[in-house]
């Protein structure tokens, strides 16, 4: 493999998703990173894991990190709450030379350091909301915070569909949100994003939820937690160039692209996404 | 096989669907055929279908046909739009003893006989809209017909959700069609229901639309075709008890068993549901 021959420094970053919410991750990290390779892996073919089993989200996304690492990648993110909180461990233990990050540890961090009260609630996948990591993670740092788990699986179609404000998307925040933030027994004094689809969608959660409530998007975090891995371990890329992107999806380039710009925040084209068989 | 010996009436009728949403074609089978078994497979592990491109949903749509006739069923219903517009040649071109019904033409058919002055709205997934194959079947039987596509990707969310009726599914189904009906160019005289999970959104959608256009559910033209073909082939059982249903699922029995309930409109156990690896 060509690969192979490269410094370590200089593979590409690997980051994969269910399907294309990951690239808010991925633009996270550009900005972080900016003079890194990424190598992004969308799962659309299989997409959702929110509403599967944890033991197929397990078998997906194994499948998901044996193809980047195969590509030589130095580090892997995994951009999907669902799959950090059911599959991290196993994808460590298949891979234990491999730098590994997830999206709910440093969500968890995020949400602890900004609430004040400890009243916390996170808005996930049915999936993420069943699986407790959450709630687990944020407990081993808080353990005396109150936390509340909200499963959302409409933001996600309001996400893919490009909703992010108007009237749906208002109804949907209001039914979800509404007794939770009016309710003086669990009204949050913060909010974390447990999904990556979910920060498009902030300006009207935030609305709904009021100004007092913090709004914690574990993206940035994310970014910030795999910049210190790669600085801790000698992995940043240095004189590198502007960050540079390779697609690769499992259905339907046309589809990848389209919705994806949204995420992503740049144009992405068909013919920059590259079709894999899982 | 035990099957085999088995008289062919007194087979099961095999129905599939990319998830839960075709047990509305169930339900609405059912009632026309009263004494049969059904053995339903949704393959809830890899739904949706409707954002998939045409080549991964005819794979799909073979596996789930192959595992039916495998289990000896003596006819098969397609009650997933988007595997019916997709795959129904492909699975008769694998299975030409079988007799194969979809839910695309019985619900043209319908639209057709309904509309007073051909003008037929399709609400259906972003597969089915793009394939086309409700636009063809239409035009095939009304070839004046003033066909529009609507792509409510949105109403699936909201079906699986159980949102079917208040301010979300209110807001949604106005930001689809009211654009549509408004327009004395595009505003329809009958709508047709093009993907199985709409039909718990019909008060809603009807609502919306108008008291003046005729909504087309195609679960109830698509039972009464294959009762029409069985009839033909001599294949209704008879003597038979009360319908016996079997279910099976390609990923956990428990949300199957809970989401299939709101769309078969009897309760489904977990327990009453196999799993199977396709």
């Amino acid at each position: 493999m060509v690969l192979a021959t490269l410094p370590s420094s200089a593979r590409p970053i690997g980051v994969f998703d269910s399907g294309v919410g990951g690239l808010t991750v991925l633009r996270a990290l550009a900005a972080a990173l900016p003079h890194e390779q990424y190598l992004y892996l969308g799962d659309t073919a299989r997409l959702p894991y929110g509403t599967k089993s944890p033991g197929t989200v397990v078998r997906y996304a194994l499948q998901c990190a044996d193809e980047l690492v195969e590509r030589g990648i130095k580090c892997l993110v995994i951009a999907c709450n669902t799959a950090s909180a059911a599959a991290l461990p196993a994808i460590r233990d298949r891979h234990p030379e491999l730098p590994v990050v997830g999206v709910v540890e440093p969500g968890a961090e995020a949400a602890c350091a900004v609430s004040r009260g400890g009243r916390i609630a996170v808005l996930a996948t049915e999936g993420t909301v069943r699986g407790g990591a959450y709630q687990q993670a944020i407990a081993r740092r808080r353990p005396e915070a109150r936390v509340t788990a909200v499963a959302c699986s409409l933001f996600v179609a309001l996400a893919e569909e490009g909703w992010t404000d108007g009237a749906v998307a208002e109804a949907a925040a209001q039914r979800y949100l509404a007794a939770l933030c009016a309710d003086p027994a669990t009204a949050p004094d913060s909010l974390v994003l447990g999904c990556t689809h979910f920060p498009v969608l902030r300006a009207v959660i935030a609305r709904v939820a009021g100004s007092e409530v913090a709004i914690v998007d574990s993206a940035e975090t994310t970014a910030q937690a795999t910049a210190a891995g790669l600085a801790t371990r000698g992995l940043v890329r240095v004189g590198g160039g502007a960050a540079e992107f390779r697609f690769l999806g499992t259905d339907s380039a046309e589809r990848f692209a389209r919705v994806g710009s949204r995420f992503l925040g740049r144009e992405i084209r068909a013919d920059e996404v590259e079709l894999v068989d899982l």
